[in-house]
C-alpha cells in the first residue's frame, strides 16, 4: 500500500494546510516516512460535512448491509498483512507477537459488532399495544427502538494502535450503532493509522457504504481535536487517554451550544489486593505473575496493576522479597513515545522522592533513551489515606505496593479510593470471608472485579466492563470494550399510532428482520 | 395528617436554619399554612449522608423487599385520600379531577416499577462462560449486571405535584433502581410534598428499609437545590423545569470533583405538522383538538403544541379561522405561581410584539391576577428561519401558527429546530408521502413522533420517551416516564472469576432471581 501522508475524507486522501510532521521509531529516534499533511481546524469541517451528509443514509442501512460493511473492514485489515503489523512495530515499538494479537483482536471485535448488528437486540425494540376501549381514555400504539446518535468523533489512542484506534473498540461500536465516524489519528503511529483508514475506505466502498460514513483526519497540537468536538455536526465522542486530555474534551463538549456525550476512557491503578490465604502458596511464582501484568507492554495498559496492597507479616514480607529479587532483572521496554517517557520518569521520581515511600526495586534500563527501567515502590496504608496523590496514575511500568494491617482498615481505604477500571483479590477460600467484605466495597469503585488473576488482557465479549467511576471513565454508565458498547451511541425514539406504512423496520408488526422485541413489557423473540 | 412545615430527613421531621416560607393559594394569593421551615446548604448533608449510609442497605435488597416498598408508597399516597388532593388543589389551583388523574398515574408507575423490579430484566445480567481449553490463553468467566448508582437528588416539578414531585417518575425510577434519593421539593408546593413525604418515610418505615433511604428537603433560593447537587455524596440527578434551572443544574454537576450525571428536562414547543389531507375533514373539530390540547392545565406541560405548521392556503386559512374563533371564547385557568404567570405575560409579549408575527385570537382571562387569557399568534416558516428565538417555549396556553408553503421547504426547516420531547404529524393516508419525508426528520429531533393525536397526555409504559435531543433534555440517552427510566440509574459491573460463593445473586449460576439472561450473547428464559 502505499502511504501518502493525507487525511482520509470521505474515501478521498485529503492534503491539508495545518502544518506537517513525520512519524518517529520511539526506539531508534529515527524519522518514519512520508511527511503527514495535517488539517487546519477549519479543515476539519470536511469531514464533519460529510459525515452529516452521510448520516441519513448510513443509520438507515439494513443489519445485512451494516454488518457486511463491518466484517470487509476486517477483511480489508487482515489484507494489508505484515505490512500493516511492521508499520506499527515500527511507530510503537511494541512487539510483533503483541501487534498480531491486536489485530486479531481489533479484527474480532469488529465480527462481533456485525454479529451484534445481525441480531438487533441492542435496538431495544418495545411494543405497548393499542388499547382502543381503555376508559376514560384509549390507549394510543407506542413503539420504541433506539437510533443512531449521529457522527461521532473517534481519538487513536497510542498505546493499542490498532485495538482502540482508526478501526479499533470505538469505531466499530459506532458504526455499528449506524453513526459515521471521523477519527483523529494519534501522532504517535500515523502510519498505521492511514493503513487502516485506507481498509476502512475501500471497505465502504466495495459494500456501497456512502463515502462521509468514515473519515481519518490528521492534525498538529490540539487545536483539529478540538474543532472535531466542537464542530456541531459531531454527536458523540469517544476517546482512550490521558485525564488531562479526557477533562479537556469532556469541558469542550459540555460547553458547546448543544452540550453531547464524551466517552474518556483516562486514568486507573487498578488496585490488586492480595489476602493471606492467596500468600500461603508459592510467593515467588505470585510475584512473577504480578511483574508480569506490571511490565509487560512496558506498562502501558489502562488496566496495569499500578497499585498492589499487600498484608503485612511474614508472608507479605517473602512475596515483596521475592518482587524486590525479579524485579531487579526487569528488563525495560520501549515506551510509545519519548512524551510518555518523560511523563513515566516524572512519575517514578514523584514516588521515589516521596517521604513515605521506599524504592523496592529498579530493573534494567533497555535500549536507546525511551525504554526506561521498571519500578517497585512501597508505602503503608496510612500514607495512602494522607496523600491521594499517591494512588494517581503513573503510565508505564511502575508499581506501588501497599502494606495493610487488617481487611477493615483497607475496606474503608478503598472506599475512598478514586474510580477505577478494575480491582482485583487473590484470596483462597479461607479469605472468603474477608473478600466479602471487599466486594461491595469495590463494586462502587470499579467497573470490573477480578479474582486470582490479573487486570491486563481485557476480554472483548459481551459481558466485559472496560470503564468505571470517574476520573477512570467520564461516564461510568458504560464500557468501552464489549458488545455492550454499542449502547454508548443510540438514543431512544418513540412512534406512537404511526400508520404501519410509515414505521421504521424495527417496529413493524410483520417484524421484518426478525428481532427479539418487548411486547407489552415481555421480551418475545421472532415468531 | 398533620403537616410540621419541615423536611424529612431519613423518616424524622426536622427543622432547619435557612429561613421559612409560606404556601400561597394561586387563584387567591392566600396564604396556606403551616409555615415552612427550611434547611441551610450545610443542613443538606444531613440528608446526603443518611442516604449515603443507607446505600448499601438499600441497594442490596431484594426485589421482593423493593417492589414491596415502591408497592407500600402507592398505598400510603392513596391513604392520604381527599386531604391530599384538597391541599394539592389549593396549592397549584390545577382542578381536582386533573388531580385524581395525576394520583393514580403517580400510583400506577410507582406499581409498574414494582412489576420492573420483580421482572429484572433492568439488571441486564450478561454471562460468558469461561472456556478453559481456549489457546493461546485460557477465557476466564465473565459476568455483568446493571447496579445503583447512588444516591440520586430529585427536584420536584411545579407543574406536576404529584407525577413529576417527592414520589413522582424520578424518585420511582430512581428508588426502583435501588438509588436512595433526597427530593428537593418545589416551594409551590410545600404541603402536598411534605404530605407525600410522609406517604414515603411510612412505606420506608413498614416494608424495613433503611431510613435514609429517603429524605424530602425544604429549602428558599436555589442555594440549598445546589448544595444538593455538588454533594459528593449525590451521584445521579433528575430534573423538571426551566431551561435555566436546568442548565445551572448542569453546569454544577460537571464543575464537581467528580461529575455526575442530570437528567434535566426543560424546554420543548412540540411541533405539530397539520398535512393537506388532514384539512380536509372537519376544520371546526381539528381546531377544537388543538385549543383543548393547547389550553388545558393552562398550557403547563412539557409537552404542550406550542408551534402549529399549517399549510398555506384555503384549507389552512378555514382551520385558522376556526381556531381564531373558538380561542376567542377561550377561558384562561389560573397558573401554578405569579412568577409563572408573569413569565407567561412576557413570553405572549415578546411575541405579540414581533414585527413578523400578527395575533390571532385572545381569549377570555379567568377570575384573579394568575389566570390570563390563552393566545394564539401565527407567523410564516421564512420568519422563522429568520428568528430562531420565535420557536423558544412560551410555558403556558400561547401557540404559534406557522404557515407553510411546501413540505420540502418544511422539513428543511424541521431538520434546524431545537431538540424536542415530541413531533406531531396530522395525516391522511394522502398525505403519507409528505409524511415520509418528514418523519426522518423529525427521528433526529425529538424522542416521541405521533400521528393524529396530541402530544399531552404522556402514556407510563415500555415503550414511552419522554426525552429528546438538547434543548429538550439535557441527556437524550434517556426517558423520564416509562419503564426505561430505570436505566438512568444504573451502572454495569462485570465480574470475573470470582468464586461462586461471592457472586451477587443476578450473576449465580443457579440464578435465584430467575432473570432472563444473556448467556453466551443470546437472551435465554429463566429455566
Amino acid at each position: 500500500m502505499l502511504l501518502t501522508g493525507q487525511s482520509i475524507i470521505a474515501g478521498t486522501p485529503t492534503a491539508g494546510s495545518g502544518g506537517t510532521f513525520t512519524a518517529v521509531d520511539p526506539s531508534t529516534g529515527a524519522a518514519l516516512g512520508p511527511e503527514v499533511s495535517c488539517l487546519t481546524p477549519d479543515e476539519v469541517a470536511l469531514a464533519t460535512r460529510a459525515a452529516a451528509e452521510s448520516c441519513t443514509a448510513y443509520r438507515s442501512t439494513t443489519p445485512t448491509e451494516r454488518a457486511a460493511f463491518l466484517e470487509a473492514i476486517a477483511e480489508e485489515i487482515e489484507a494489508l498483512g505484515d505490512e500493516l503489523l511492521e508499520r506499527a512495530h515500527a511507530e510503537t515499538a511494541l512487539p510483533l507477537a503483541r501487534l498480531q494479537g491486536e489485530r486479531a483482536r481489533t479484527c474480532g471485535q469488529l465480527r462481533m459488532f456485525a454479529g451484534v448488528v445481525r441480531q438487533g437486540d441492542h435496538l431495544g425494540v418495545r411494543i405497548d399495544s393499542a388499547l382502543p376501549d381503555r376508559a376514560p381514555l384509549p390507549r394510543p400504539d407506542l413503539r420504541l427502538r433506539q437510533i443512531a446518535l449521529g457522527p461521532v468523533a473517534v481519538f487513536g489512542a497510542s498505546n493499542f494502535p490498532l485495538a482502540f484506534s482508526t478501526a479499533g473498540g470505538d469505531t466499530a461500536s459506532a458504526l455499528a450503532a449506524g453513526c459515521p465516524v471521523v477519527v483523529k489519528a494519534h501522532n504517535a503511529h500515523p502510519g498505521t493509522s492511514e493503513l487502516v483508514g485506507q481498509a476502512v475506505a475501500r471497505a465502504a466502498g466495495r459494500t456501497q457504504m456512502p463515502a462521509g460514513v468514515f473519515s481519518l483526519v490528521f492534525g498538529l497540537g490540539n487545536e483539529v481535536g478540538m474543532a472535531l468536538v466542537t464542530d456541531p455536526r459531531i454527536h458523540a465522542v469517544g476517546f482512550t487517554g490521558s485525564r488531562a486530555g479526557g477533562l479537556a474534551l469532556v469541558a469542550a463538549a459540555a460547553g458547546r451550544a448543544q452540550p453531547i456525550p464524551v466517552y474518556a476512557e483516562m486514568s486507573s491503578t487498578n488496585p490488586v489486593i492480595l489476602l493471606e490465604g492467596a500468600l500461603t502458596g508459592d510467593p515467588t511464582r505470585l510475584a512473577t505473575a504480578y511483574l508480569t501484568s506490571l511490565t509487560s507492554g512496558s506498562g502501558q495498559f489502562c488496566t496495569n496493576p499500578g497499585l498492589l496492597f499487600l498484608p503485612d507479616g511474614e508472608a507479605g514480607d517473602a512475596f515483596l522479597a521475592a518482587v524486590a529479587e525479579q524485579a531487579a532483572q526487569a528488563a525495560g521496554q520501549t515506551m510509545l513515545t519519548p512524551q510518555i517517557r518523560t511523563a513515566f520518569g516524572a512519575g517514578i521520581e514523584r514516588l521515589g522522592a516521596h517521604p513515605s515511600v521506599r524504592t523496592i526495586a529498579q530493573g534494567v534500563a533497555g535500549a536507546g533513551d525511551n525504554a526506561p527501567a521498571p519500578m517497585v515502590f512501597a508505602t503503608e496504608l496510612t500514607a495512602l489515606a494522607e496523600d491521594h496523590g499517591l494512588t494517581e496514575e503513573v503510565f508505564g511500568a511502575a508499581g506501588l505496593v501497599v502494606r495493610f494491617g487488617d481487611v477493615t482498615r483497607l475496606a474503608e481505604h478503598l472506599a475512598d479510593l478514586a474510580g477505577q477500571l478494575t480491582a482485583t483479590i487473590h484470596a483462597t477460600d479461607a479469605d472468603h470471608e474477608a473478600a466479602a467484605v471487599l466486594v461491595p466495597v469495590l463494586e462502587t469503585r470499579v467497573g470490573r472485579i477480578l479474582f486470582n488473576g490479573w487486570p491486563t488482557g481485557v476480554e472483548v465479549t459481551h459481558a466485559m466492563v472496560h470503564g468505571g467511576p470517574f476520573p477512570a471513565t467520564s461516564d461510568a454508565r458504560s464500557t468501552s470494550v464489549g458488545s455492550l458498547a454499542i449502547e454508548r451511541f443510540q438514543r431512544p425514539v418513540c412512534y406512537q399510532d404511526v400508520p404501519a406504512s410509515l414505521l421504521p423496520q424495527p417496529v413493524r408488526d410483520d417484524n421484518p428482520w426478525q428481532l427479539s422485541r418487548r411486547i407489552d413489557g415481555t421480551v418475545e423473540p421472532p415468531q
